[in-house]
Protein backbone atom coordinates (compact mmCIF):
# COMPACT_ATOMS: atom_id res chain seq x y z
CA UNK A 1 0.00 0.00 0.00
CA UNK A 2 3.01 2.20 0.79
CA UNK A 3 4.37 1.89 -2.36
CA UNK A 4 1.48 3.13 -4.40
CA UNK A 5 0.68 7.19 -5.66
CA UNK A 6 -1.15 9.90 -4.73
CA UNK A 7 -3.06 11.13 -7.36
CA UNK A 8 -3.89 14.76 -7.51
CA UNK A 9 -6.41 16.59 -9.12
CA UNK A 10 -7.53 19.75 -10.23
CA UNK A 11 -9.46 21.90 -13.39
CA UNK A 12 -6.27 22.78 -14.68
CA UNK A 13 -2.82 24.12 -13.59
CA UNK A 14 -3.75 25.27 -10.32
CA UNK A 15 -3.31 22.47 -8.32
CA UNK A 16 0.25 22.06 -9.48
CA UNK A 17 1.04 24.39 -6.44
CA UNK A 18 -0.04 21.59 -4.21
CA UNK A 19 1.60 18.85 -6.15
CA UNK A 20 5.10 21.11 -5.64
CA UNK A 21 4.00 21.15 -2.20
CA UNK A 22 3.88 17.44 -1.18
CA UNK A 23 6.96 16.83 -3.46
CA UNK A 24 8.63 19.00 -1.31
CA UNK A 25 7.75 17.83 2.18
CA UNK A 26 7.21 14.39 0.84
CA UNK A 27 10.00 14.03 -2.12
CA UNK A 28 10.15 9.88 -1.78
CA UNK A 29 6.41 9.63 -2.91
CA UNK A 30 5.14 8.89 -6.22
CA UNK A 31 2.61 11.30 -7.92
CA UNK A 32 0.07 11.08 -10.44
CA UNK A 33 -1.40 14.63 -11.22
CA UNK A 34 -4.85 15.25 -13.46
CA UNK A 35 -6.00 18.46 -15.05
CA UNK A 36 -9.30 18.53 -16.51
CA UNK A 37 -8.31 21.38 -18.96
CA UNK A 38 -10.85 20.25 -21.79
CA UNK A 39 -13.19 22.00 -18.93
CA UNK A 40 -11.83 24.09 -16.98
CA UNK A 41 -12.40 26.46 -15.37
CA UNK A 42 -14.89 24.76 -12.04
CA UNK A 43 -14.99 27.93 -10.35
CA UNK A 44 -17.71 29.61 -12.73
CA UNK A 45 -19.88 26.43 -13.15
CA UNK A 46 -22.45 24.78 -11.13
CA UNK A 47 -22.48 22.34 -7.94
CA UNK A 48 -24.05 19.33 -9.69
CA UNK A 49 -21.72 20.26 -12.69
CA UNK A 50 -18.47 20.61 -10.73
CA UNK A 51 -19.28 17.16 -8.57
CA UNK A 52 -19.73 15.38 -11.75
CA UNK A 53 -16.49 16.34 -13.46
CA UNK A 54 -15.00 15.80 -9.93
CA UNK A 55 -16.06 11.95 -10.04
CA UNK A 56 -15.35 11.24 -13.28
CA UNK A 57 -11.20 12.37 -12.64
CA UNK A 58 -11.09 11.06 -9.30
CA UNK A 59 -12.24 7.67 -11.20
CA UNK A 60 -9.29 7.99 -13.50
CA UNK A 61 -6.81 8.21 -10.50
CA UNK A 62 -8.20 5.85 -8.66
CA UNK A 63 -8.26 3.30 -11.67
CA UNK A 64 -4.58 3.93 -11.65
CA UNK A 65 -4.29 2.46 -8.05
CA UNK A 66 -3.72 5.88 -5.75
CA UNK A 67 -3.35 4.92 -2.03
CA UNK A 68 -4.42 8.83 -1.29
CA UNK A 69 -7.24 11.28 -3.50
CA UNK A 70 -5.84 14.78 -3.09
CA UNK A 71 -8.29 17.29 -4.14
CA UNK A 72 -5.83 20.16 -5.29
CA UNK A 73 -8.91 22.60 -6.28
CA UNK A 74 -10.91 24.66 -3.85
CA UNK A 75 -14.20 24.62 -5.88
CA UNK A 76 -13.80 20.98 -6.15
CA UNK A 77 -13.44 20.51 -2.75
CA UNK A 78 -15.92 22.83 -1.70
CA UNK A 79 -18.46 21.04 -3.30
CA UNK A 80 -17.87 17.56 -4.03
CA UNK A 81 -15.60 16.25 -0.98
CA UNK A 82 -18.87 14.11 0.65
CA UNK A 83 -19.66 12.49 -2.82
CA UNK A 84 -15.89 11.58 -3.34
CA UNK A 85 -15.73 10.17 0.17
CA UNK A 86 -18.71 8.16 -0.64
CA UNK A 87 -18.03 7.09 -3.57
CA UNK A 88 -14.36 5.48 -3.29
CA UNK A 89 -13.25 3.53 -0.28
CA UNK A 90 -9.34 5.66 0.26
CA UNK A 91 -8.73 8.88 2.17
CA UNK A 92 -9.80 11.96 0.34
CA UNK A 93 -7.80 15.46 1.03
CA UNK A 94 -9.13 18.61 0.09
CA UNK A 95 -7.52 22.05 0.35
CA UNK A 96 -10.39 23.87 2.36
CA UNK A 97 -10.02 21.81 6.23
CA UNK A 98 -6.17 22.37 6.06
CA UNK A 99 -6.40 25.94 4.82
CA UNK A 100 -9.89 26.90 7.70
CA UNK A 101 -7.35 25.42 10.12
CA UNK A 102 -4.46 27.77 9.57
CA UNK A 103 -6.85 30.63 9.52
CA UNK A 104 -8.50 29.89 12.64
CA UNK A 105 -5.17 30.48 14.12
CA UNK A 106 -5.70 34.21 13.96
CA UNK A 107 -5.12 36.74 16.77
CA UNK A 108 -7.74 39.50 15.93
CA UNK A 109 -10.45 37.07 14.28
CA UNK A 110 -11.11 38.80 12.00
CA UNK A 111 -10.37 36.48 8.58
CA UNK A 112 -11.10 37.47 4.69
CA UNK A 113 -11.42 34.94 2.56
CA UNK A 114 -10.92 34.86 -1.68
CA UNK A 115 -11.54 32.24 -4.06
CA UNK A 116 -13.83 31.72 -7.37
CA UNK A 117 -17.61 32.05 -7.46
CA UNK A 118 -18.23 28.28 -6.44
CA UNK A 119 -15.89 28.41 -3.95
CA UNK A 120 -17.29 31.62 -2.52
CA UNK A 121 -21.25 30.65 -2.93
CA UNK A 122 -20.30 27.38 -1.42
CA UNK A 123 -19.76 29.23 1.77
CA UNK A 124 -17.33 25.97 2.64
CA UNK A 125 -14.32 28.35 4.57
CA UNK A 126 -16.86 30.08 6.98
CA UNK A 127 -18.37 26.96 7.82
CA UNK A 128 -14.92 25.10 8.17
CA UNK A 129 -13.30 28.09 10.11
CA UNK A 130 -16.59 28.67 12.14
CA UNK A 131 -16.05 25.25 13.61
CA UNK A 132 -12.64 25.79 15.11
CA UNK A 133 -13.12 29.39 15.95
CA UNK A 134 -17.12 30.32 16.33
CA UNK A 135 -16.44 33.91 16.87
CA UNK A 136 -14.28 34.57 14.41
CA UNK A 137 -15.49 37.50 11.79
CA UNK A 138 -15.05 36.02 8.13
CA UNK A 139 -15.82 38.23 4.61
CA UNK A 140 -15.64 36.60 1.87
CA UNK A 141 -15.40 37.66 -1.74
CA UNK A 142 -15.21 36.37 -4.98
CA UNK A 143 -12.36 37.48 -7.72
CA UNK A 144 -12.84 36.39 -10.73
CA UNK A 145 -10.64 37.98 -13.15
CA UNK A 146 -7.64 36.86 -10.75
CA UNK A 147 -7.37 33.34 -12.50
CA UNK A 148 -7.45 34.62 -16.03
CA UNK A 149 -4.82 37.70 -15.15
CA UNK A 150 -2.39 35.01 -13.34
CA UNK A 151 -2.79 32.70 -16.45
CA UNK A 152 -2.12 35.80 -18.56
CA UNK A 153 1.40 36.27 -16.74
CA UNK A 154 0.02 39.95 -15.41
CA UNK A 155 0.12 38.96 -11.53
CA UNK A 156 2.62 41.41 -10.70
CA UNK A 157 1.23 43.85 -13.42
CA UNK A 158 -0.53 47.08 -12.52
CA UNK A 159 -3.67 46.07 -13.78
CA UNK A 160 -4.04 43.23 -11.37
CA UNK A 161 -2.91 45.73 -8.24
CA UNK A 162 -6.09 47.82 -9.40
CA UNK A 163 -8.17 44.15 -9.60
CA UNK A 164 -7.17 43.57 -6.33
CA UNK A 165 -7.97 46.89 -5.16
CA UNK A 166 -11.56 47.10 -6.42
CA UNK A 167 -12.03 43.01 -4.97
CA UNK A 168 -9.93 43.81 -1.39
CA UNK A 169 -12.11 47.19 -0.74
CA UNK A 170 -14.21 45.18 2.19
CA UNK A 171 -11.60 42.89 3.47
CA UNK A 172 -9.65 46.51 4.39
CA UNK A 173 -13.20 47.53 5.74
CA UNK A 174 -13.09 44.33 7.78
CA UNK A 175 -9.55 45.05 9.22
CA UNK A 176 -8.75 41.15 8.96
CA UNK A 177 -5.21 39.85 10.46
CA UNK A 178 -5.53 36.71 7.86
CA UNK A 179 -6.05 36.28 4.46
CA UNK A 180 -6.83 32.56 3.00
CA UNK A 181 -6.10 32.44 -0.89
CA UNK A 182 -8.97 30.27 -1.71
CA UNK A 183 -7.92 29.53 -4.87
CA UNK A 184 -4.45 27.73 -6.43
CA UNK A 185 -3.94 30.17 -8.62
CA UNK A 186 -3.97 32.85 -5.93
CA UNK A 187 -0.24 32.45 -4.23
CA UNK A 188 0.98 33.85 -7.32
CA UNK A 189 -0.82 37.12 -6.93
CA UNK A 190 0.48 37.53 -3.17
CA UNK A 191 2.95 40.06 -3.93
CA UNK A 192 -0.03 42.22 -5.54
CA UNK A 193 -1.84 41.51 -2.89
CA UNK A 194 0.22 42.41 -0.41
CA UNK A 195 0.65 45.83 -2.28
CA UNK A 196 -3.12 46.21 -1.19
CA UNK A 197 -3.30 44.97 2.12
CA UNK A 198 -0.11 45.83 3.66
CA UNK A 199 2.63 43.12 4.75
CA UNK A 200 0.52 42.82 8.09
CA UNK A 201 -2.03 40.40 7.07
CA UNK A 202 -0.83 36.46 7.25
CA UNK A 203 -1.79 34.98 3.73
CA UNK A 204 -2.54 31.54 3.92
CA UNK A 205 -1.83 29.21 1.04
CA UNK A 206 -4.11 26.11 0.98
CA UNK A 207 -1.24 24.32 -1.51
CA UNK A 208 1.31 24.51 1.75
CA UNK A 209 -1.20 23.49 4.35
CA UNK A 210 -2.56 20.91 2.02
CA UNK A 211 1.13 19.41 2.03
CA UNK A 212 1.40 19.09 5.44
CA UNK A 213 -2.27 17.30 5.87
CA UNK A 214 -0.76 14.77 3.71
CA UNK A 215 1.95 14.98 5.46
CA UNK A 216 0.47 14.23 8.87
CA UNK A 217 -2.06 11.37 7.69
CA UNK A 218 1.38 9.39 6.31
CA UNK A 219 2.48 9.63 9.94
CA UNK A 220 -0.57 8.81 11.87
CA UNK A 221 -1.43 6.03 9.31
CA UNK A 222 2.13 4.43 8.40
CA UNK A 223 1.50 5.65 4.35
CA UNK A 224 4.93 7.08 3.97
CA UNK A 225 6.32 5.83 0.79
CA UNK A 226 10.20 4.75 2.24
CA UNK A 227 11.86 5.63 -0.54
CA UNK A 228 13.97 8.34 -2.44
CA UNK A 229 13.40 10.07 -5.87
CA UNK A 230 9.35 9.77 -6.41
CA UNK A 231 8.11 9.17 -9.94
CA UNK A 232 5.64 12.20 -11.20
CA UNK A 233 3.11 11.69 -13.51
CA UNK A 234 1.01 14.26 -15.52
CA UNK A 235 -2.43 13.57 -17.23
CA UNK A 236 -4.46 16.23 -18.93
CA UNK A 237 -7.83 16.11 -20.90
CA UNK A 238 -7.04 18.67 -23.71
CA UNK A 239 -4.09 18.65 -25.71
CA UNK A 240 -0.88 19.40 -23.28
CA UNK A 241 0.10 22.51 -24.77
CA UNK A 242 -1.50 25.31 -22.99
CA UNK A 243 -0.51 23.19 -19.67
CA UNK A 244 2.73 23.17 -20.14
CA UNK A 245 3.47 26.09 -21.13
CA UNK A 246 1.25 27.64 -17.98
CA UNK A 247 2.05 25.23 -15.62
CA UNK A 248 5.61 26.21 -15.44
CA UNK A 249 4.97 29.24 -13.71
CA UNK A 250 2.98 26.95 -11.08
CA UNK A 251 5.52 24.17 -10.89
CA UNK A 252 8.43 26.07 -10.86
CA UNK A 253 10.11 23.35 -12.83
CA UNK A 254 9.78 22.27 -16.96
CA UNK A 255 6.75 20.22 -17.66
CA UNK A 256 8.38 17.64 -19.99
CA UNK A 257 6.20 15.09 -20.41
CA UNK A 258 2.59 15.14 -20.00
CA UNK A 259 -0.10 12.54 -21.55
CA UNK A 260 -3.70 13.31 -23.04
CA UNK A 261 -6.86 11.36 -21.53
CA UNK A 262 -10.14 11.13 -21.89
CA UNK A 263 -12.59 10.67 -18.38
CA UNK A 264 -15.95 12.03 -19.81
CA UNK B 1 -38.81 22.95 -44.36
CA UNK B 2 -39.62 26.82 -44.21
CA UNK B 3 -40.97 26.33 -41.20
CA UNK B 4 -38.34 24.71 -39.28
CA UNK B 5 -36.10 26.89 -36.76
CA UNK B 6 -32.66 28.20 -36.71
CA UNK B 7 -30.21 26.46 -34.50
CA UNK B 8 -27.83 28.69 -33.05
CA UNK B 9 -24.99 27.68 -30.83
CA UNK B 10 -22.06 28.91 -28.58
CA UNK B 11 -19.92 28.01 -25.82
CA UNK B 12 -21.93 29.98 -23.71
CA UNK B 13 -23.56 33.72 -23.40
CA UNK B 14 -21.85 35.17 -26.49
CA UNK B 15 -23.98 33.78 -29.04
CA UNK B 16 -27.21 35.43 -27.70
CA UNK B 17 -25.93 39.01 -29.29
CA UNK B 18 -25.97 36.56 -32.36
CA UNK B 19 -29.52 35.47 -31.53
CA UNK B 20 -30.25 38.90 -31.06
CA UNK B 21 -29.72 40.37 -34.36
CA UNK B 22 -31.13 37.24 -36.47
CA UNK B 23 -34.17 38.00 -34.05
CA UNK B 24 -34.21 41.40 -35.34
CA UNK B 25 -33.56 41.33 -39.12
CA UNK B 26 -36.00 37.60 -39.35
CA UNK B 27 -38.58 38.42 -36.73
CA UNK B 28 -40.69 35.11 -37.85
CA UNK B 29 -37.75 32.96 -37.54
CA UNK B 30 -38.35 30.38 -34.82
CA UNK B 31 -34.90 30.48 -32.75
CA UNK B 32 -33.22 27.49 -30.53
CA UNK B 33 -30.21 28.09 -28.54
CA UNK B 34 -27.88 26.47 -27.14
CA UNK B 35 -25.21 27.44 -24.55
CA UNK B 36 -21.98 25.05 -23.65
CA UNK B 37 -21.89 26.20 -20.06
CA UNK B 38 -20.90 23.45 -18.62
CA UNK B 39 -17.10 23.45 -20.92
CA UNK B 40 -17.33 27.07 -21.41
CA UNK B 41 -14.63 28.79 -22.63
CA UNK B 42 -13.87 26.85 -25.92
CA UNK B 43 -10.95 30.11 -26.53
CA UNK B 44 -8.55 28.87 -24.56
CA UNK B 45 -8.74 25.07 -25.53
CA UNK B 46 -7.08 22.97 -27.86
CA UNK B 47 -8.48 22.69 -31.80
CA UNK B 48 -9.41 18.71 -31.63
CA UNK B 49 -11.29 19.30 -28.13
CA UNK B 50 -13.37 22.58 -29.88
CA UNK B 51 -14.20 20.34 -32.84
CA UNK B 52 -15.41 17.60 -30.47
CA UNK B 53 -17.76 20.73 -28.36
CA UNK B 54 -18.66 21.68 -31.53
CA UNK B 55 -19.64 18.94 -32.84
CA UNK B 56 -21.54 17.35 -29.99
CA UNK B 57 -23.67 20.80 -29.74
CA UNK B 58 -24.66 20.63 -33.44
CA UNK B 59 -25.92 17.00 -32.85
CA UNK B 60 -28.36 18.26 -30.53
CA UNK B 61 -29.24 21.18 -32.34
CA UNK B 62 -29.76 18.86 -35.36
CA UNK B 63 -31.86 16.55 -33.45
CA UNK B 64 -34.57 19.24 -33.11
CA UNK B 65 -34.74 19.48 -36.51
CA UNK B 66 -33.50 22.53 -37.66
CA UNK B 67 -33.15 24.53 -41.12
CA UNK B 68 -30.09 25.89 -40.68
CA UNK B 69 -26.90 25.74 -38.35
CA UNK B 70 -25.34 29.36 -36.73
CA UNK B 71 -22.31 28.75 -35.04
CA UNK B 72 -22.31 32.22 -33.06
CA UNK B 73 -18.77 31.70 -31.39
CA UNK B 74 -15.56 32.71 -33.33
CA UNK B 75 -13.42 30.20 -31.90
CA UNK B 76 -15.88 27.27 -33.12
CA UNK B 77 -16.43 29.07 -35.93
CA UNK B 78 -12.67 29.38 -36.54
CA UNK B 79 -12.03 25.32 -35.73
CA UNK B 80 -15.00 23.20 -36.78
CA UNK B 81 -16.48 24.78 -39.76
CA UNK B 82 -15.13 22.40 -42.53
CA UNK B 83 -16.37 19.52 -39.87
CA UNK B 84 -19.64 20.74 -38.88
CA UNK B 85 -20.52 21.13 -43.35
CA UNK B 86 -19.07 17.60 -43.75
CA UNK B 87 -21.19 15.92 -41.17
CA UNK B 88 -24.75 17.21 -41.81
CA UNK B 89 -26.57 17.86 -44.30
CA UNK B 90 -28.06 21.47 -43.48
CA UNK B 91 -26.24 24.74 -44.44
CA UNK B 92 -23.72 25.93 -41.88
CA UNK B 93 -23.06 29.63 -41.03
CA UNK B 94 -20.35 30.78 -38.79
CA UNK B 95 -19.27 34.44 -37.64
CA UNK B 96 -16.03 34.63 -39.52
CA UNK B 97 -16.46 34.80 -43.25
CA UNK B 98 -19.32 37.79 -42.56
CA UNK B 99 -17.34 39.37 -40.02
CA UNK B 100 -14.35 39.27 -42.87
CA UNK B 101 -16.18 40.59 -45.51
CA UNK B 102 -17.48 43.74 -43.96
CA UNK B 103 -13.48 44.14 -43.13
CA UNK B 104 -11.95 44.03 -46.65
CA UNK B 105 -14.47 47.36 -46.85
CA UNK B 106 -11.45 48.79 -45.37
CA UNK B 107 -10.42 52.01 -46.97
CA UNK B 108 -6.59 52.12 -46.06
CA UNK B 109 -6.21 48.32 -45.88
CA UNK B 110 -4.96 48.29 -42.56
CA UNK B 111 -7.31 45.83 -40.58
CA UNK B 112 -7.01 44.96 -37.04
CA UNK B 113 -8.20 41.19 -35.62
CA UNK B 114 -9.14 40.43 -31.82
CA UNK B 115 -10.45 37.19 -30.57
CA UNK B 116 -9.46 34.62 -27.82
CA UNK B 117 -5.92 32.47 -28.37
CA UNK B 118 -7.88 29.90 -30.20
CA UNK B 119 -9.43 32.08 -33.09
CA UNK B 120 -6.18 33.99 -33.37
CA UNK B 121 -4.11 31.15 -33.72
CA UNK B 122 -6.57 29.54 -36.18
CA UNK B 123 -5.39 32.14 -38.43
CA UNK B 124 -8.87 32.12 -40.20
CA UNK B 125 -9.91 36.08 -39.80
CA UNK B 126 -6.52 37.12 -42.01
CA UNK B 127 -7.06 33.80 -44.79
CA UNK B 128 -10.18 35.17 -45.15
CA UNK B 129 -9.79 38.58 -45.25
CA UNK B 130 -6.92 38.15 -47.71
CA UNK B 131 -8.62 35.96 -49.80
CA UNK B 132 -10.91 39.02 -50.60
CA UNK B 133 -8.17 41.46 -50.26
CA UNK B 134 -5.04 39.89 -50.67
CA UNK B 135 -2.71 42.91 -50.21
CA UNK B 136 -4.40 43.85 -46.88
CA UNK B 137 -1.95 44.33 -43.55
CA UNK B 138 -3.45 42.26 -40.95
CA UNK B 139 -2.26 43.05 -37.44
CA UNK B 140 -4.02 39.74 -34.89
CA UNK B 141 -4.22 39.95 -31.16
CA UNK B 142 -5.43 37.61 -28.50
CA UNK B 143 -6.91 39.95 -25.56
CA UNK B 144 -8.10 36.68 -23.17
CA UNK B 145 -8.59 39.35 -20.59
CA UNK B 146 -11.51 40.70 -22.35
CA UNK B 147 -14.37 37.90 -21.98
CA UNK B 148 -13.78 37.64 -18.09
CA UNK B 149 -13.93 41.84 -17.73
CA UNK B 150 -17.14 41.41 -19.79
CA UNK B 151 -19.13 39.04 -17.89
CA UNK B 152 -17.79 40.13 -14.70
CA UNK B 153 -19.40 43.26 -16.04
CA UNK B 154 -16.52 45.86 -15.82
CA UNK B 155 -16.56 46.40 -19.88
CA UNK B 156 -16.65 50.42 -18.86
CA UNK B 157 -14.52 50.05 -16.16
CA UNK B 158 -10.95 51.60 -15.58
CA UNK B 159 -9.47 48.62 -15.37
CA UNK B 160 -11.43 47.64 -18.88
CA UNK B 161 -9.58 50.23 -20.86
CA UNK B 162 -5.97 49.83 -19.06
CA UNK B 163 -6.22 46.46 -20.31
CA UNK B 164 -7.39 47.40 -23.84
CA UNK B 165 -4.65 49.61 -23.86
CA UNK B 166 -2.24 47.32 -23.19
CA UNK B 167 -3.59 44.35 -26.34
CA UNK B 168 -4.46 47.32 -28.41
CA UNK B 169 -0.82 48.84 -28.72
CA UNK B 170 0.45 47.34 -32.17
CA UNK B 171 -3.14 47.66 -33.67
CA UNK B 172 -2.37 51.66 -33.04
CA UNK B 173 1.24 51.61 -34.31
CA UNK B 174 -0.27 49.68 -37.33
CA UNK B 175 -2.77 52.71 -37.97
CA UNK B 176 -5.92 50.51 -38.82
CA UNK B 177 -9.03 51.63 -40.11
CA UNK B 178 -10.51 48.97 -39.16
CA UNK B 179 -11.11 46.69 -36.03
CA UNK B 180 -12.70 43.03 -35.92
CA UNK B 181 -14.41 42.07 -33.17
CA UNK B 182 -13.90 38.58 -33.11
CA UNK B 183 -15.36 37.31 -30.42
CA UNK B 184 -19.07 37.38 -29.39
CA UNK B 185 -18.14 39.13 -26.07
CA UNK B 186 -16.22 42.19 -27.49
CA UNK B 187 -19.26 44.17 -28.80
CA UNK B 188 -19.77 45.14 -25.17
CA UNK B 189 -16.43 46.77 -25.09
CA UNK B 190 -17.30 48.78 -27.82
CA UNK B 191 -16.91 52.20 -26.08
CA UNK B 192 -13.99 51.21 -24.01
CA UNK B 193 -12.38 49.61 -27.42
CA UNK B 194 -13.18 53.32 -28.95
CA UNK B 195 -11.31 55.21 -25.97
CA UNK B 196 -8.40 53.87 -26.37
CA UNK B 197 -8.43 53.62 -30.43
CA UNK B 198 -10.48 56.81 -31.11
CA UNK B 199 -14.06 56.76 -33.27
CA UNK B 200 -12.02 56.80 -36.71
CA UNK B 201 -12.20 53.03 -36.57
CA UNK B 202 -14.37 51.45 -38.27
CA UNK B 203 -15.79 48.24 -35.40
CA UNK B 204 -16.72 44.89 -37.40
CA UNK B 205 -19.36 43.16 -34.93
CA UNK B 206 -19.75 39.82 -36.25
CA UNK B 207 -22.96 39.58 -35.05
CA UNK B 208 -24.76 41.76 -37.13
CA UNK B 209 -22.70 40.66 -40.18
CA UNK B 210 -23.88 37.26 -39.54
CA UNK B 211 -27.43 38.22 -38.94
CA UNK B 212 -27.07 39.86 -42.29
CA UNK B 213 -25.91 36.32 -43.96
CA UNK B 214 -28.89 34.30 -42.43
CA UNK B 215 -31.39 37.14 -44.13
CA UNK B 216 -29.20 37.38 -47.50
CA UNK B 217 -28.96 32.79 -47.67
CA UNK B 218 -33.09 32.87 -46.42
CA UNK B 219 -33.93 34.92 -49.29
CA UNK B 220 -31.41 33.40 -51.68
CA UNK B 221 -33.04 29.92 -51.29
CA UNK B 222 -36.28 30.80 -50.23
CA UNK B 223 -35.88 29.21 -46.92
CA UNK B 224 -37.27 32.92 -44.80
CA UNK B 225 -40.88 31.59 -42.44
CA UNK B 226 -43.00 33.77 -43.67
CA UNK B 227 -45.22 34.10 -39.89
CA UNK B 228 -44.69 37.00 -37.51
CA UNK B 229 -43.49 36.28 -33.95
CA UNK B 230 -41.02 33.39 -33.82
CA UNK B 231 -40.62 31.16 -30.85
CA UNK B 232 -37.03 31.29 -29.20
CA UNK B 233 -35.71 28.23 -27.49
CA UNK B 234 -32.87 28.25 -25.01
CA UNK B 235 -30.90 24.61 -23.51
CA UNK B 236 -27.67 25.04 -21.85
CA UNK B 237 -25.09 22.27 -20.54
CA UNK B 238 -24.85 23.31 -16.91
CA UNK B 239 -27.53 24.79 -14.18
CA UNK B 240 -28.98 28.05 -15.79
CA UNK B 241 -28.70 30.42 -13.22
CA UNK B 242 -25.14 32.18 -14.16
CA UNK B 243 -26.72 31.93 -17.70
CA UNK B 244 -30.16 33.42 -17.30
CA UNK B 245 -27.99 36.26 -14.95
CA UNK B 246 -25.27 37.05 -17.47
CA UNK B 247 -27.13 36.20 -20.46
CA UNK B 248 -29.49 39.37 -19.97
CA UNK B 249 -26.46 42.09 -20.92
CA UNK B 250 -25.97 40.36 -24.01
CA UNK B 251 -29.57 39.46 -24.85
CA UNK B 252 -31.00 42.98 -23.56
CA UNK B 253 -33.69 41.06 -22.41
CA UNK B 254 -35.07 39.00 -19.66
CA UNK B 255 -34.16 34.58 -20.07
CA UNK B 256 -37.05 33.46 -18.36
CA UNK B 257 -37.30 30.14 -19.32
CA UNK B 258 -33.63 28.19 -19.96
CA UNK B 259 -33.88 24.39 -20.12
CA UNK B 260 -30.68 22.13 -18.91
CA UNK B 261 -29.10 19.58 -21.13
CA UNK B 262 -26.27 16.57 -21.39
CA UNK B 263 -24.78 16.48 -24.93
CA UNK B 264 -21.54 14.80 -23.76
Amino acid sequence: MRHRAIGIFDSGVGGLTVLKEIAHLLPGENLIYLGDTARVPYGTKSVTTVRRYALEAAEFLVAQGVKLLVVACNTASAVALPALRERFQLPVIGVIEPGARRAAESLNRRIGVIGTDGTINSDRYPEAIHTLLPDAQITSVACPLFVPLAEEGWAGHEIARLTAVEYLRPLLSAQIDTLVLGCTHYPLLRNTLEKVLGTGVTMVDSAEETAKSVQQLFYQQGLARPEHGGSRNFFVTDVPTRFKHVGQTFLGADLVQVEQVQID
